[in-house]
């Protein structure tokens, strides 16, 4: 119906990835229409169409009877004035919430099917309980790899796909699931100083202490608009940008926001993910990382082998040249946790400074060579030695110096947050393991990603002797309440085990 | 954390089965404490802790930076005023999602992790999605009939448990998706005037266009106090009343708020859903409608006789002494949909109004007779007879009298809603099928449950001859924009079939 009288008005509420409309109990529309709270409208203005959930209001502070109140994802999705013709009508349900039922009784879907699912979210069409509905009924091993090539080509066509238009552009993706690890702050500029394109966008942390664009937000902007970041990339070959604004795969963004919560895992959906994104960024070739230990993501190598050939079969029907690495995931890569901690190490073995992290320079330069080799001029194996020249003559670190400045420098600051707490061996003998879930949570809980100087720093790693009463690792946060609450986390497990002797494989060796 | 200076607010939103918690982006705790929106917190404040998903506000019209605001649920849960402590902290995720998770794997849950997952829900530590996600794992056929006992007796356990006192207490539940069918109306004052007990609670539409209580509300007071429903019972053996109040089986409504919505359908959580509430309010003895039909929620007999099995094993478990009853299902039941319009079908029944549907009274005699042959002293087989008598002499008219006056009476006025359009057959020949599915949407979007007056009253019945433009059926609404709506749908499909002849069984053999 129109309603004339029905003026909009920004509700300054951050309701994250779900859209909110605030109607007044006394509205005439909302009596009208005989909508519930919870359920699903609607609005159409200026030409524009957006879904909302109904949140019924009884306090004209917030929104009057004579207003249409929305959030302020919502607000900005309409892209309308106050004073616009506001229509408001029952939204019907999704109509591709069939199919989802169909997989929820055993059904193989077709691609039309996932075409009309990820369009129909794309659109906001599905509510969260519905997006979760989707995932859990295409989770687990419930999608044959046709439907996982599926689900990606239907979630690379709900959003723009860039063109670079260079025959090499280049990317690397890790799964996931090692605190530190902060590779790609490595291999995007030994990379880009050999000169291939490598415009390496990446997200912010969901449920870990730090995703790659909050650590090298420490360092320089990430939040670029997309004539930047193509300025950037043109001039320097690489950037380390924020992939939040480009609407890439904008599917992908929306359904992680309901799976990671969940805490469900599928091989099908992380493929799915992990290759829309890639593609819809225009990578031409592509190194996945697979890190297999007992507290990543993958824990047996006979799962990466599978997780691997599932990568394979997606990239190649989607015609991307993608290669896997399974690495070592049974401890953090490198000494912090947490976006300043990370940089430092970053900085560190980009300076080739003596205390640098070694694992981190070595996994760094393993997978930069990997990538290196995808150029046709490079001969195989060599692709380790020449980015290892690349790092040890300062050429990375001049390049690294040039994305920050051209992505807009930020001071320099590694201090770390202003409580600290030393986290000391109870006895004497050998780092038997390091617990990646329960450092990620000590660090997360530390106040890392939000307070970027919040974190850990490790002190010893897998493998190192050490005596009662040795540093294990330092803990640091920025307020006092996240310093007490890590603390009484750390009393119950710290993360390390100590014994008497480990066999450990040598990085190299694994990689 | 302790937060002195963090002042309760209630804030006039009603999100529905949803605790919101609003706090101000520049508010101390929430920037301390690292929460993202979304993310889902604990606040515990005068001995009370209740979890929220947390929305983060701009305005300090909403909340300031030293409030915290709850929407109106959370606020009524919290049951705290302005100047308690209040104490906000990460929530933990709910421990039982592990049990979730195992079962999207495929396996068998124990007794242990149904009563962890219903407890947890009744303490709201599963958001939306998490419920979303457990009825989608435990969906379709992948629960066995053991487990579906232990969801039965995990959902019974987590709310309170009437007590009559008395050896036989009888219910009887439709299993649902008929319109009109309004047979509980007159059921239960044929039994009470027998002199049964049959303390009856019905739920309100959630999907549908009337429930029982939406129906009976036209004519009194559904809302009751325990106190005075346990008074009114006592005194007429028998009620009809909202059965929201008292706290039966509060899982139950928490995961029917997720699951209509959803539009899934399992055999296991509907038998869980209606044996715990009939269990939970003292039912002794039970008899459970399920209708078959092409439009019904139970498409074949073989899909009810299993249903059936299911009903009975669970039931036995739980000791409930429980009859199932398989009815006609492929054409609404009575003339109206819609509160009013079915109200004043239940009234010409009770009037002995010749003018009466006829499939109405039959079906409620058939249910009525049923449930009286629960009585020792009631011969089998004269149930019928008995109840006929019960309505013929006035004496069921009578006991809806006093029940309507116990709960308090409201003025009768079966005036359909203002605007009404008649809906006239396009051909000659015989009505071969009406849509249960399409009557109750079009009932629905004309204005039904909210509008009482609103719904659709059916001249015609399937095995009817027809003239082409003669009235099938007429549809009311109380607003201009429902009524135009309406009139849209109708025109895709007015959800009758008219054809040359129809051999629909008559009701009586097919009961």
């Amino acid at each position: 119906m129109n309603n004339p009288t029905l003026k909009l008005r920004r509700v300054a509420i951050d309701t994250y990835h779900e859209n909110v409309a605030y109607l007044h109990r006394e509205c005439a529309v909302y009596r009208a229409e005989g909508f519930q709270a919870l359920s699903k409208i609607l609005i159409s203005a200026n030409g524009q169409r957006i879904l909302a959930v109904l949140n019924v209001v009884d306090d004209a502070a917030i929104v009057t009877p004579t207003e249409l109140g929305l959030s302020e994802q919502a607000y900005e999705q309409l892209n309308a004035h106050a004073d616009c013709v506001i229509k408001v009508d029952h939204a019907e349900p999704a109509v591709s919430m069939d199919a989802v039922r169909r997989k929820i009784d055993g059904e193989r879907l077709t691609l039309d099917d996932f075409e009309a699912i990820t369009r129909d979210i794309a659109e906001s069409r599905y509510s969260k309980m519905e997006m979760a509905a989707f995932l859990v009924a295409t989770g687990q091993n419930s999608l044959d790899r046709d439907e996982v090539y599926y689900l990606t080509r239907a979630m690379l066509d709900t959003g723009q796909r860039l063109n670079w238009g260079e025959l090499l552009v280049v990317d690397k993706h890790c799964i996931g699931g090692i605190p530190g690890n902060r590779t790609s702050m490595l291999v995007v500029p030994i990379v880009a100083a050999h000169g291939m394109l490598i415009p390496k966008t990446s997200s912010r942390a969901i449920t870990s202490p730090a995703g790659t664009a909050d650590t090298m937000e420490t360092l320089a902007e990430v939040n670029l608009s997309p004539g930047k970041l193509h300025d950037i990339v043109r001039k320097h070959r690489g950037c380390l940008a924020w992939g939040g604004t480009a609407k890439l795969a904008p599917v992908d963004d929306m359904l992680i926001a309901v799976e990671r919560p969940l805490g469900i895992d599928s091989r099908g959906q992380m493929v799915a993910s992990i290759l829309s994104k890639k593609l819809a960024a225009g990578s031409t070739h592509l190194l996945i990382d697979i890190p297999v230990g007992p507290t990543a993501k993958v824990r047996h190598m006979r799962a990466a082998l599978a997780l691997r050939k599932l990568f394979e079969f997606v990239g190649d029907q989607l015609e991307i040249h993608l290669e896997v690495i399974i690495t070592d995931g049974r401890q953090p890569i490198g000494r912090g946790i947490g976006p300043t901690l990370e940089a430092r190490d970053v900085m560190q073995v980009l300076e080739n400074d003596p205390n640098a992290p070694a694992d981190l320079r070595q996994k760094s330069l393993a997978l930069a060579g990997r990538i290196l080799e995808f150029d046709p001029d490079v001969r195989g194996g060599q692709g380790y030695a020449i980015a290892r020249d690349i790092l040890d003559s300062g050429r990375a670190l001049a390049k690294m110096n040039a994305i920050i400045e051209g992505q807009g420098a930020r001071a320099v600051d590694f201090t770390p947050g202003q409580f600290c707490h030393e986290v000391r061996a109870g006895r004497s003998g050998v780092v038997t393991g390091i617990d990646n879930l329960q450092m990620a949570k000590i660090a997360r809980i530390a106040g890392a990603p939000m307070d970027k100087k919040a974190g850990v720093d490790l002190m010893r790693k897998t493998g190192d002797a050490v005596a009662e009463g040795d540093v294990l690792y330092r803990v640091y946060a920025e307020f006092m309440s996240d310093f007490e609450f890590v603390r009484k986390l750390i009393e119950q497990n710290n993360g390390y085990t100590i014994g008497e002797k480990v066999d450990i494989k040598r990085y190299d060796a694994f990689i």
